[in-house]
C-alpha cells in the first residue's frame, strides 16, 4: 500500500470520526430541521450512483435481449416442423429491422419529448444528452434498453401468424410494429409527455384523474404484441388444414407442437429474462427495496399462473386428466405478463392472486380464440394480449398503497398508490382501463389497416403466402428459406 | 450544468482536499488510535452499499433461477425420448410449487429465528424487515436468491427418479421437499440459530468446536438434492426393463442418452449459472476481493472435474478407449458441487485438486449404484450426493488460512480458517464431517419415509406409475401427458 | 433503526450541509484553483468503486462464458449429425484445457509483466497483486474475463475443423492455443508492455505513430481464433466427399445443418454473451457512458451486420431468392466480430456501417473459401478472420475524436482517437494495418507449424482421424466417442 493511498484511507477514517462526534455534538438543536440537504449528494457519489444504475440498466437490458433466444425456442417449439426455419429467421430479421427503425425513428417517436401523441426528439440518436431524463443513467444504455423492449413487442407478433406469413409480408409490416406502432402508441404511456402518462395533471387530459400506470409493459409491450398478433391472425386467417377444437373435439385443437424440450426450454429462459424487464424498469439500483420486490412479485405470479393453468386443463375440457405442457408453460408466461405491470406496487400476496387469475385467464383465451377459429400456434393473443389487459387492470384491484420509490433516482410514477381492494376506491381502475383499452383499441384498429394493406399488395410481396408455400413438400421452410430444419 | 450542481461537484472537491490536508496533520499524533470509526459509513454510502449488494445479489439469484433451463436441458436430454416430456413438465411444476410453498413457510422455516432445529418467523413473508439480517441486502432480494437455491434442490431430485415416477406422486413428494424436507434441514446449517451453524459457540452443540461452514451448498443444496434422489430411486426401483452394467457389461449400463446435445448445453448452463450460485453466497458485492477468487475457484474446478472422469472414463472400464459426453459432464458437474462449500476458503490450487478428486468420485459413483443396481439416469446421487460429501470435506484438507472478508458486510463464517494440509490440524475437518454426516443421514432417513409413505398411496396418487404408463406407446409422456416431445 | 445508524444517517446530513455552506463560502476565492483534488477518492469511495468496477467485470465475465453454450449450439447445429457429438466434447474438453492453461502460464505469458514478447509474472497466480494494473478490479476476476476471453479464441477453432479432426490431436493443438500461440501474441497487443500496444512511445516500437488499439478483441480474440482455423482447415484438408460450391452450383456448397434450430438459437446466446465481451472490456462501470456507448454500437452492428449478408445472399448466387438461415447468422456474428475493436471509439452511425460491410465481408469470404476448395463448415475463417480484420481497419476510418473514458479508472488507451472519415488522416489506419497484419501472418505461420506438426504423429495422436473414423457407421461420434447425438 503506498504512501498516498495510506493517507486517503486514514483521511476516510478521520471524516467518519469528525462526522459522529459533529452529529452527536449538533444532535439536540438540529433535530426539528429538515432535510434538505440529504437529497444533495456530492459529486462523487453522483458518478458512482450513475454508474451503478447505468450498469443495472445495461443488465436488465441484456436479459431482455436474451429473451429473443426464449422467443426463438418457443414459437418454434411449439410451430409444426415445416416452419419452423422460418419463424428462426424472422426473429434474427425482426430484431434487425428493430434495431435500425429504433435508432433511425423509432426512439425519437416514443422518448423524445413532443406532445401528447408523438415524440419528436433525438432521431438517429443525434443530439442527445449524454444521461437520459432525470435517471442519470447514460442515454444510449437506455436506447438498448428500450430497443430490448421494443424487439420483444415486434417478436410477439410473429407468433400468431406462423405458418401462412410471407417472409417479405413479414418484413414490410415488422417495419410498421416497431418504427410506427410501437413507438408512438408506447409515447402515449411511457413518453416524456404522452398524454396516458399525463393523464390527470392539470391541463392535460382529463384533469384530476389518476395517471395511466405501466410500470414495465402489461399494456406497452404485451397487450401491443398482443393486438397486432390478433390482428395479423385475423387478416391472415388459419393455415391450410388447421383443425379447430369446436369442430373436433376428439382430436384435440392446436397441431401438436414439433419439439416440447425447445419450447419448454424458450418458456424458461423467457421468465429469466423477464427478471431484466420488471426489475430493471426501475431504471434504478438505488431503488432497492423496489427491485427485490419486483423480482419476488414476478417470481410469484409465474408461480401461480402455471399452477392455476395446468390444473384448469387437468380438470376441464378434452386434455382432462392429462399434465399439458402447453398450459403449462402458457400459464406461467401469463403470469409474467400479467405482474409486469402492477409489480411494483403490489405486494407478494397481490402478485400470487394476479398471477393466478392470469392462468384461467389464458386457459380461457385459448378457448376462446379456438371458438372463433383464429388460428394463433402459439397462444400469443391470449398469453400477451388477454394477460396483459387484466394485468394492467389487476393495478387499479391490489395496489397496496405501501410502495414508494426509496431510492434518490425514483421514477415519476413511483408514489405509493391504492387500488379497489387496498381502501382506494375506483380511481386507480378506471385510470387503467382507460389507458388498457385506448391502447387496446388503437392498437388493433391500425395493425388491422396495415395487415389488410399489406394483404392487398401483390405477389411475393401480400401478407400471405402462395398456398404451395405452405402445402409444398418442406412447407414454409424450404419456400421461403430453402432449407429444412433438421437433416439426416 | 445547472448552478447547484456545480457547487455540490465543487463542495465535493474541497472535501477532499481538506480531508487530506487534515489527515496530514493529524497523522503522528493519531497513527496509534484503533480504526474504530474506519466502519462508520455515512448514509449515502450505506444507501449505495446497500444497492450495490442488493443489485449483486438479484443478478447472481437470476443466474441461478437460470439453472432451471439447464437442469430441464440435462435430465430430458439423458433421459429415454419417451419420458422427456415428463422431466420437462416436473420441472416446471417443481418450480412452481416450490416458489409458493417457500412463500407461505418454507423461507420461514429456514431463514427466520427460531431454535436450532427451525426458523419461525416471516411466514408468507410478512413482518420482515426490509433487509436480510446485517447484510443490508433487501429482504425480498435475498428471498428470491434462496428460492432460486431450494428450487435447485428441488430438482436434482426428479433426476434421479426419471421415467417411472407418477406426476401426482412428483407433487407429493415435491411439496415435503421443499416445504418440509429442505427448509428445516437447511435451517441447521444456514439459519440464523441453527444448531451447525451455531456449533462451538458458548452453550451451543459442542461447545469449543469449529462451526460447521458450508459456503454456498455443497451440502445444503447438493446433498440434501442427492439423498432425496437416493431414497427416491430406491423406493422406486429402476425402470422396466433397465440393464445394469454389472449385469451386462457389453451393452453399458445407462440406457442411450435421447439428446446428447440438449445434455451438453445444459451443463454449460449450469456452469454459467453456477457463478450466480458460488460468488452470490457472499450477498456483498464489498468482498470484492472474495467474489473475484470463488469465480476463479470454481472455474478451475469445473475444468479439472472434467477432465479427470473424462481420462478415467478413457482408461477405464467399458468404455474404454472412448471420450464419453455423459461421464465429461457429470465429472465437470461434479467439480462445481465440490467446489461449492470451499470456494471462499481455498486457494485456486486448492480448487485445482479438489475439482480433479471430485471427477473420479462422481466416476466411482456412478459405478457402484450400477454395482448396486439403482436406476439413476442422470447420475444425480454421484455427482450432488457424493460429490456434495467430498467438497464439504474437502474444505477441512484445503482451507489455506489467508481469506477472510475484505467488506465491511461480510457473512458471519468468513473469517480465514485453515484446514489440515495448511496447518490447521484436524478441527475444520471434524467440523465438517459431523455436518455432512448430520444432514445426509438425516436427509436420507426422513426422504425415505416420505416416499415409500407416497409409495403406499392409491392409485392414481402412489409414487411409482402403472406399468402401462412406462411400458405404453409414447411411454410416460402419452401417459401423464398426452404428448410425446417431438411431432412429425 | 437503531440509535447508532440514527446518528449515522444525521451525521450524513450534516456533512453533506456543511459541505454545500462551506463550498457557497469558498467560492469566490478558490475558483481559479486547479482541480487536483477532484481525483482523491476517500478510501470508502475506493472500495466502493473496486467492488462496483468488479462486479461489472464478472458480469461480463459470466457472459462471455456463456457464449461457450452459443458455441456449442452453433458449431453442432451446423455440424452434420455424425460429427455433432465431436463438437459437444471438444468444446467442453478445450474449456477445461483452457482453464488449467490459462491458470498455469496462459495469464503470466499474456497479462504479466515481462517485455515487448511476452510477460513473465503470475504463473499458477502466485504473487500476484489483489487487484489487477491500476483498475481496481480483483486479480482474480480479472483471470476470469480473460480466461473466457481466451476459451473463446480456442473454441472459434474448433468450427473450422469439424468432421475430421482426431480427438487426441484437438486435445494437443488446443493445448498450444491456449497455453502458448493466444496468450503470447496476445501480450503483444493486451500485455502491460507488449510492443503492439506500446507501439509509438518515445523508445518503443515505431516512435511517434499511433499504438494499436484493440478495444475487446477484433484481432486479439477474433482474428487469432480465425487464423488458427485457416491453417488448421488447410493442413486437414476437406471432409471425405465434401462438394465445393464451384465444383457443384446446382447442389450448393456446404453440407446441410443438422439443425438450424440449435444454430440459430445459439447465434443469439453468443448476441447475448457479446455484451459482456464488448462493454465488460472497460474493466470499469464508472465509465457509464462509455458502457452504454459499446452496448448501443454492439447491437447497431449486429443487426445490419445481418440485414447485410441476408440480402447479398438473396440477391445473388445460387441462394438467389431465399432468405438464408445460414448467411443470416453468419453476417450477425460478422457484424459483431467486426464493433469488437471499435466498439469504444466509434459513434452509432459507425456501427451501422461498420456492421454493414462486415456483413458482405462474411458473404465474400464464404465464397472466396469455397472457391479455395477449403472446408469450413461453420464459416469460423470468414466471420473471425476476416470479419476480425475488417473491423481492426474500420476504427481507423470511423473513430469519430468524440469520445473518450468519463470515469476515474478509465484505460490507457481510451482516450479520444480520429479515424480518417472524421479529420484525422492516416495515422490511425496505418497503426491499425500494421498491428493486424502482424498478429495475422504470425498466427497463421505458427498455427500451421503446430498443425502439421501434429499431423505427422503416429496414429492415434495424428491430427487427422482415419478414413474409416469419418465415414463409418454413426461417424465420428461412434468413433472418437461411442455414442451417437440422438437415440430412439
Amino acid at each position: 500500500m503506498n504512501w498516498k493511498l495510506g493517507v486517503t484511507i486514514f483521511a476516510g477514517k478521520m471524516l467518519g470520526l469528525f462526522a459522529v462526534i459533529m452529529a452527536m455534538m449538533m444532535l439536540p438543536g438540529l433535530l426539528g430541521m429538515p432535510a434538505m440537504a440529504a437529497d444533495t449528494y456530492t459529486a462523487h457519489e453522483t458518478s458512482v450512483i450513475n454508474s451503478l444504475n447505468t450498469v443495472w440498466t445495461l443488465v436488465a437490458a441484456f436479459l431482455v435481449f436474451g429473451m429473443q433466444a426464449g422467443f426463438v425456442m418457443l414459437e418454434a417449439g411449439f410451430a409444426r416442423k415445416r416452419e419452423s426455419v422460418n419463424i428462426l429467421v424472422e426473429c434474427a430479421l425482426d430484431t434487425a429491422i428493430c434495431g435500425v427503425s429504433f435508432w433511425a425513428i423509432g426512439y425519437a417517436f416514443m422518448f423524445g419529448a413532443g406532445n401528447g401523441f408523438i415524440g419528436n426528439q433525438y432521431y438517429f440518436l443525434q443530439n442527445a444528452p449524454a444521461t437520459y431524463g432525470t435517471t442519470g443513467v447514460a442515454l444510449l444504455a437506455h436506447w438498448i434498453f428500450q430497443f430490448a423492449f421494443a424487439d420483444t413487442a415486434s417478436t410477439i407478433t410473429s407468433g400468431a401468424m406462423i405458418g401462412r406469413t410471407s417472409f417479405r409480408g413479414d418484413i414490410l409490416y415488422s417495419i410498421c410494429v416497431t418504427a410506427f406502432i410501437y413507438p408512438i402508441i408506447g409515447h402515449w404511456a411511457w413518453g416524456p409527455d404522452g398524454f396516458l402518462a399525463m393523464m390527470g395533471s392539470p391541463g392535460m387530459f382529463l384533469p384530476g384523474s389518476q395517471p395511466f400506470r405501466d410500470f414495465a409493459g402489461s399494456t406497452v409491450v404485451h397487450t401491443i404484441g398482443g393486438m397486432v398478433s390478433l390482428a395479423g391472425a385475423i387478416v391472415l386467417g388459419p393455415r391450410i388444414g388447421r383443425v379447430f377444437l369446436r369442430d373436433d373435439k376428439e382430436k384435440g385443437g392446436l397441431p401438436a407442437a414439433h419439439s416440447l424440450p425447445l419450447a419448454t426450454i424458450g418458456a424458461f429462459l423467457l421468465w429469466f429474462g423477464w427478471y431484466g424487464f420488471n426489475p430493471g424498469s426501475t431504471l434504478s439500483a438505488m431503488d432497492f427495496e423496489g427491485i427485490g420486490r419486483i423480482a419476488a412479485n414476478t417470481t410469484l405470479a409465474a408461480c401461480t399462473g402455471s399452477l392455476a393453468a395446468m390444473f384448469a386443463a387437468l380438470l376441464i375440457g378434452p386434455f382432462k386428466g392429462k399434465f399439458d405442457t402447453g398450459f403449462t408453460l402458457n400459464g406461467m408466461l401469463a403470469g409474467l405478463v400479467a405482474i409486469t405491470c402492477p409489480c411494483y406496487w403490489v405486494s407478494p400476496f397481490g402478485a400470487v392472486i394476479i398471477g393466478l387469475v392470469a392462468g384461467f385467464v389464458v386457459f380461457g383465451g385459448i378457448y376462446l380464440l379456438e371458438h372463433l377459429r383464429i388460428d394463433d400456434p402459439v397462444g400469443a393473443v391470449s398469453v400477451h394480449g388477454f394477460a396483459g389487459i387484466w394485468g394492467t387492470l389487476s393495478l387499479g384491484l391490489f395496489a397496496s398503497g405501501q410502495y414508494g420509490a426509496t431510492g434518490p433516482l425514483g421514477a415519476d410514477n413511483s408514489a405509493p398508490v391504492s387500488g379497489l381492494f387496498y381502501g382506494g376506491g375506483f380511481d386507480v381502475l378506471k385510470a387503467q382501463f382507460i389507458g388498457s383499452f385506448t391502447v387496446t383499441v388503437a392498437t388493433f384498429l391500425v395493425s388491422l389497416l396495415v395487415m389488410v394493406a399489406v394483404s392487398k399488395l401483390p405477389y411475393p410481396y401480400k401478407l400471405r403466402v402462395e398456398p404451395e408455400g405452405e402445402t409444398g413438400p418442406g412447407g414454409l421452410d424450404v419456400w421461403e428459406h430453402g432449407a429444412e430444419a433438421y437433416h439426416d
